[in-house]
């Protein structure tokens, strides 16, 4: 069996002026990154505005398992499927983030026939967004640090800055840190640490951000730290909005490359899905939705963060009407849920996905209650017995939810034409009206409570003091009505990792909140959230190489 | 008068696949960065390598001052002087750093007339190369903790690692850091720095590399600390050289750009011109001179530092033979040399810049130590006078050295027609005999001595006790044969800045000795060489701005 890798490398691509002119996106907005990729010029956007939508199409997942899902790999697949049914459709895409590259091995653009490509580009520096998100975040830090050292106009109390800085690697040594050591002239010794550059709050900024002016003003509005009287200092303060957006003004930019069918894939912006929203930029959904009939897209993790991020936050700020949402499940994945452990799963147990179907029910209500028509997608495995593959059927259609086997790792969009089809029928079923869950002038603890309740199935959320006084302090600055962006583990409904199915009788705890105002949502924490990662044992980079003709191994 | 960034702006660029065209690289090996830059396949190189070479011609300068002397402008003005005249050129340079840009208002692609474009560009992200080179060493770093935090087979001494972080920012903060606090599970601490990232070894090797098999020995030659029972460790024994150079497949291929007069320039690579070598990459020259009769590069700081490594690291490692060398200088700089204050400069001197020209006849001796035919470009401003001009031009012919007056800021290539004249006629006389100053089987601390006698005109050369350890070392370890690379101040033949002019009767002190055993050089520090710069008290980047449309205000 070829790796992922090996299928990639043995594609044939497409010239990408003629993947865009099949979008109908002329060759002068085109800007080339190499032969297979490329940016589209923001005028073209402007050019087309006037246009009516295509038809939006999320596809999201169960609660994660290691088992996994498939969740890129079925959204390509369901693109080439629509494809082969002759429609013009086109896939939305977060960008993968270099460093867990050299971690574990494991690609984050599709897999077997489903994938994007070039995906060595995709997987590594690509067309240099993440670089820029990193360099944008990295000069305000530094910024932030030499207006201390210059005298401290603001007077920002380096116990209270949160901005960190970030690298694109895994590199759990910078967790934290203290700086500004050697003496006086080398900063001002604090403490710091760093995350991830998709942690950054950049990188969900340039996601949500609408155009340049847009971006700029979302920059200004971050908050760095506050000062020793407690007042918040914002970029605008630091007057660094500028350079930041200059520093971005390529990253914003929809990037263009294609399925291995040749699909048009729109792969741009790549947040976190806990402290951030974990959608692709808004700027590439809706240049997608210009010029495509149908645009498949993505959210992170599980519905119960990704899905209802993607509705509440992102299609509520950028005003888009999904029309459908498929729930990814796997039978391995659902018999986890059912409680099965992993070394067990090769065992036949259709009952433990019976079992199991509870977690992908609660997901198939949730995306119900936000107005969308869901359609179930089981991404199929050779090791799936027809016993186990019936009894999701059967879940499915005891719930009254189109459902259709999934084989793209595969057989590419061969292997998703009928989940191609309900999906359609789903998305011209005219029967969706969405609508986010909570209004936003809800208080912000209502909106966790809202959440909690309806999405997670808690009975209730508690907030810790500290987090119960930030939240009254937000609320008198004024950040009551923005939406929460809710960090919880992507592992349970409830915020306990080892709770799998359907759990119910829990209650959520709110450790801390956070404000993102640049971004423009009030992160919610639930527990630990990692924003640095670390490497394992024996990193990928150990087994990766390249040849004198440029070939790379063992990326993936 | 237009700012550097109007005149860019304001600029009619070609297709950089015309630019390449012209060059006689087919548009198949034209890798498209947008409409203005590209990277060239390294395939391209192979099918003309076994053409002639074009003449290489050095742009060097005297010492400098905070005058400024033009040497990056005098570049490319001549480069468009030489294609004036009817000949196939290219320009050769190496490409700025981000952070810098970011701190004092100021560009690294050339003035006024003669400056390389599109400048934006090609001073914040251009291709991505330096932050392909800042993953590759940050890869690296997380490697070697990570190596110790799972277990530190290789016994790897975290007080004695030698590789340090990078980024691409200045960033004063981070000059002196300790990381791996906050408990086990987020590694080992230990004191740590960042360096901006063009100080990084793996900046010097992609320089000197010759293809991607090169680059990986190179790499994994990499020292980057020693064991606790005192043996170097290095990339190889890590096994990440490959994927080290997987980060950098796409850096390592030459860039494409123009001059405002359309001249083909290769930018690519810039390492530091203190600890490293100073000179762009040996790809991208040699590249230029299969496609071009002429191509005109430039070194870093003053001819005693940038010009002896062209010779004695780059030309010796590479094989090039460079046929002239062009010395520049400016009236207002030789007024400096000459004991001027630099708010005194205004006033006319010629006195002043006869004593000053010291400096510059010392400069011209050096080049021709190495068998170069030297020319002396005098780099003219509105403010200098007729006797001040003259004063220059009598001190060069007293010395034999053709001169030309050079106004390319102002006029582009016409302004550096009679230079370019002067320099053709040196490079097509034959005269030039190139040969390094010294052989590689001289003792390590013999080369300096040699370099401070011959070029510094230093009397003698004293090693402070660890710097002499460190060189018995580096001998015993095999690493006698290498060539050295010298850090030292660049605003004095001697090690002290202050000492302007022609000092004499000096001493130069090694304090430290250094491996680069990646990069093949051993370096040689005679003071504290700052790595990471920092950022003043109003940063550039407030100033930094960008409309809706995408174009930038401020930057230089």
């Amino acid at each position: 069996m070829l790796s992922d890798i090996e299928i990639a490398q043995a594609a044939k691509m497409r010239p990408i002026d003629q993947i865009a002119g099949e979008l109908g996106i002329d060759a002068d907005y085109v800007e080339h990154y190499g032969r297979y990729k490329a940016k589209i010029a923001l005028d073209f956007y402007d050019k087309v505005a006037g246009r009516p939508d295509g038809k939006l199409i999320l596809v999201t997942a169960i609660t994660p398992t290691p088992a996994g899902e498939g969740k890129s790999t079925t959204t390509v697949g369901l693109a080439q499927a629509i494809a082969k049914l002759g429609h013009k459709v086109a896939v939305a895409l977060r960008e993968p983030s270099l460093g867990p590259c050299m971690g574990v091995k494991g690609g984050a653009a599709g897999g077997g026939y489903s994938q994007v490509v070039p995906m060595e580009d995709i997987n590594l520096h690509f067309t240099g967004d993440l670089h820029a998100v990193g360099s944008a975040h990295n000069l305000l830090a530094a910024i932030i640090d030499n207006h201390i050292h210059q005298g401290n106009a603001l007077g920002i109390d380096p116990r209270r800055i949160t901005w960190r800085r970030v690298v694109d690697m895994n590199d759990r040594a910078l967790r934290s840190i203290v700086i500004g050591l050697g003496g006086k002239a080398h900063g001002v010794p604090r403490e710091d640490g760093y995350d991830i550059t998709v942690a950054s709050e950049v990188m969900a900024i340039l996601c949500l951000a609408t155009d340049l002016d847009d971006l700029k003003e979302r920059l200004a509005r971050i908050i760095v730290g506050y000062s020793y009287d407690n007042k918040p200092v914002t970029v605008g303060m630091l007057k660094v909005q500028g350079a930041m957006a200059a520093l971005l003004k390529d990253a914003i930019k929809p990037n263009l490359v294609q399925t291995l069918e040749h699909v048009p894939a729109f792969i741009h912006g790549g947040p976190f899905a806990n402290i951030a929203h974990g959608c692709n930029s808004v700027m590439a959904t809706r240049l997608a939705l210009k010029t495509a009939d149908y645009v498949v897209t993505e959210a992170g993790f599980g519905a119960d963060l990704g899905a209802e991020k993607f509705f509440d936050i992102k299609c509520r700020y950028a005003g888009l009407n999904p029309e459908a949402a498929v729930v990814v499940a796997t039978v391995r994945a659902l018999k986890m849920h059912g409680g099965v452990a992993r070394a067990a799963l090769t065992a036949p147990d259709a009952d433990a996905v019976r079992r199991g179907a509870a977690n992908l029910e609660k997901h198939v209500e949730n995306v119900r209650k936000f107005g969308v028509s869901a359609v179930v997608a089981v991404n199929i495995f050779p090791t799936d017995t027809p016993d186990e593959l019936a009894a999701v059927v059967e879940v499915c259609d005891r719930i009254g939810v189109p459902v259709a086997l999934s084989n793209v790792w595969a057989e590419g969009g061969q292997g998703g034409i009928e989940l191609a089809e309900k999906v359609l029928a789903a998305a011209n079923s005219g029967e969706s009206r969405f609508t986010p869950l909570y209004p936003l002038d809800m208080p912000l603890a209502d909106k966790v409570r809202v959440i909690a309740r309806e999405i997670y199935g808690a009975d209730d959320v508690a907030f810790t003091k500290e987090a119960a006084k930030t939240i009254a302090d937000l609320e008198a600055m004024g950040y009551g009505r923005l939406p929460v962006c809710m960090a919880k583990t992507q592992y349970s409904f409830s915020d306990d990792p080892t709770l799998l199915g359907r759990p119910e009788g829990f209650t959520i705890t709110v450790r801390q909140a956070r404000v993102s105002a640049g971004a423009g949502f009030v992160v919610m924490l639930t527990g630990e959230i990692m924003t640095m990662p670390g490497l394992p044992k024996v990193p990928a980079a150990e087994k990766i190489d390249i040849d004198k003709s440029g070939r790379i191994t063992g990326l993936f």
